[in-house]
């Protein structure tokens, strides 16, 4: 039996780095983990307390959504999570939070326009807007169509997910990716600085356009591309 | 004669969490907690600043506005939080605010629309603004007639207390209850959230919806139905 | 000779205060707080950052801006403090900030209007907001002639000073006021707040009006009046 | 050959501070500090955040962009720099940020209009927001001519660099300068705040006009003029 100290250490971690960057408050938000070797991921427990999580409290879940180990319920969004894992292969890490100004997009069911470079720094596309729910999948198995909803709205866009690490659902507020929680962590914070950037700039001046294409290329292929050149 | 310690504590912490959480600067607000077994409450004496504020200042009075321990007079809003325990039974605790985005609603006379999750996670209904009273009544016994626009406010637009924890008074700021103080004090701290939420997606897209039904329907019962499964 | 020790002390306090609540940055802004049997008072020097500056760093400067002690050459805005000393004899400290939202409606040049209890808690006017001098003025004795702007936009309008304890002068920023310095520092954080909660209910609702007058004197009076019963 | 410890605290202490200032998150901006008797800079290293970066970590590098000492990789944005400092002889430290509001104008492709003293204690001018650069620039050397994007705007407009110490660069963000890193740093500070200032008053009233030429001048001559009388 494999032994997941680690990887709840680095679950709860990065559940501690949401609610230190100020994207969630008291419950709000959760992030997870994944093991590919086990098919299994670690996420935080339902309803706790950002100061009351401890590295034991994180519980471990298998793609089907069954609890593999931990004493508390998991988090009431796993089935997202879940689904999300069992479809995208390349993503160790989701997290998911209330965050004001990417919430207010996801209110405004609008996309977030790419306006800048620090939006083409992390990726090439406007952040999409996954529209809400029919009331048919609402009522059903919900958290597991909220995942479909995601997967469907990359699907339907022709967006990957591995270019674009993060999206919005209308009326809710965002789920972020990326190679491991800590990185999940990290675009949701980039997200919400986008966000707020966005939101300014259209206050300023409604008619800003979006960022040309030359630079949108230029920005994330010197972060991304084969011939990067940012960082160590 | 009950000794009101325990009380007075769980009005102390719940007033410095007010603090604490940046919804209220120098003297502003007030929170109390209620005893239905004596039918009194603890509640935060007038014009206290939190960094001088202490356990033992917190002033105990009884519905009929009567202060039955404590040396210092209690916080002129006191009327208004006694006829709300006299009123509403199943409350336990009482917290007023002057919050920045709470008050720009009030101020604006306008209730807070539900917009997203963040808001039906709390309540299925818009926060009610409840409109100035008349000149007679503030010229007349102020504070009591402001718990009683409150109590109008619910009962001519068929509102529950017990599912709307939270309400604007017109021009003035918000009042939010609970269970207990602390809970008061975590709606107050939500309350101000969605506030900000609302007011950033109207300002994107001022045509943004309201959450449809089916959205409101899950997200609360979730937390609060019958079969909820939120927490622990 | 008198000290000066205690009234330095006192001018230090505030002026550390500014900085504590966030309303200036850098060596924005100054304090001064002024003793009447002696007609002098202390101000803070002159583009000393907060950080470095310590009581014995302050400035004594009498009514017609000759320095009685310091070794520091005095705020630049000190002609304007001397002027306001001299002409209102009930002000016992005064503060000038850049604070930004009260900055933003100086640069708007408009009135703040009374949108809430909040400013009526401390005020019954929209706090005013004094035209830009004249260029001969500019030219002129400026921050002398910044003192004669506050004087004269309070006279033409017919406000009392003891009970409008704030102005905005266009295009620069706000000047606060009260029976001491800590109290004038009080009135600038209390401006700011007001200046945000009118600038966010504009935003949701442009045509939000002003407070009815019923409101602004029973706020007004439950504090300032003959009868007040807030505090202790 | 020389040593280069007191430049690269300089530098150090200089990046820390765009992060302690709240200008910068994770690994964005830059800040640089120029040695004129080596013709030499040091910089902060690519893609290092700020809570690991070391003094030891800098890296010196010349005109011609070649680095002199340092094991790591110098910021992606240091041909900008390098092309400041060969063009502008008068400078002795570059800052580049993401601060909200100055990306926010930026991507407005707006130039912040001076409208209060906060902006006039420091420059004369509106802060100018050079145009994106042509798709051939983009695809070429990109950060070398991104340097002289920022010289071509401040030769076709007239302005000069000692009198007007921060751009924009459109759709991407600020680069602020000043004698020194430290300078440099604290004209990034400014420009943000100047950047809200004027975002909030030009919400407030969209027809505020900028700040007239008599109070423009007074305030950067009090400050900077030939009988400035500011400070100590």
């Amino acid at each position: 039996m494999p032994s997941y100290k680690e990887l709840k250490r680095a679950c709860y971690e990065a559940n501690m780095g949401l609610n230190a960057l100020g994207l969630v408050i008291y419950t709000f938000g959760n992030v997870s983990a994944v093991d590919r070797s086990t098919s299994t991921f670690a996420i935080k427990p339902s309803g706790v307390a950002y100061e009351q999580l401890a590295p034991e409290d994180i519980v471990i879940v298998d793609f089907e959504n069954q609890v593999v180990e931990g004493k508390l319920r998991p988090s009431s969004d796993t089935k997202t999570h879940a689904w999300l894992y069992k479809n995208w292969e390349d993503i160790g890490g989701i997290a998911h939070t209330h965050a004001t100004y990417s919430v207010a997009w996801a209110q405004a069911q609008m996309d977030i326009p790419i306006m800048g470079t620090t939006h083409a720094d992390h990726l090439t596309e406007d952040v999409p807007c996954a529209p809400p729910m029919s009331d048919e999948l609402i009522a059903g198995n919900y958290e597991h169509n909220t995942g479909i909803q995601i997967t469907d709205c990359f699907r339907e866009r022709g967006l990957d997910y591995r270019e674009v690490p993060m999206v919005l659902l209308g009326n809710h507020g965002p789920f972020a990716w990326g190679k491991d929680a800590a990185q999940a962590v990290y675009h949701s914070r980039v997200l919400e600085e986008v966000a707020r950037m966005a939101y300014l700039a259209r206050q300023i001046n409604p008619a800003a356009p979006r960022l040309k294409d030359a630079l949108i290329r230029k920005h994330y292929e010197r972060k991304h591309g084969q011939n990067a050149y940012y960082g160590q």
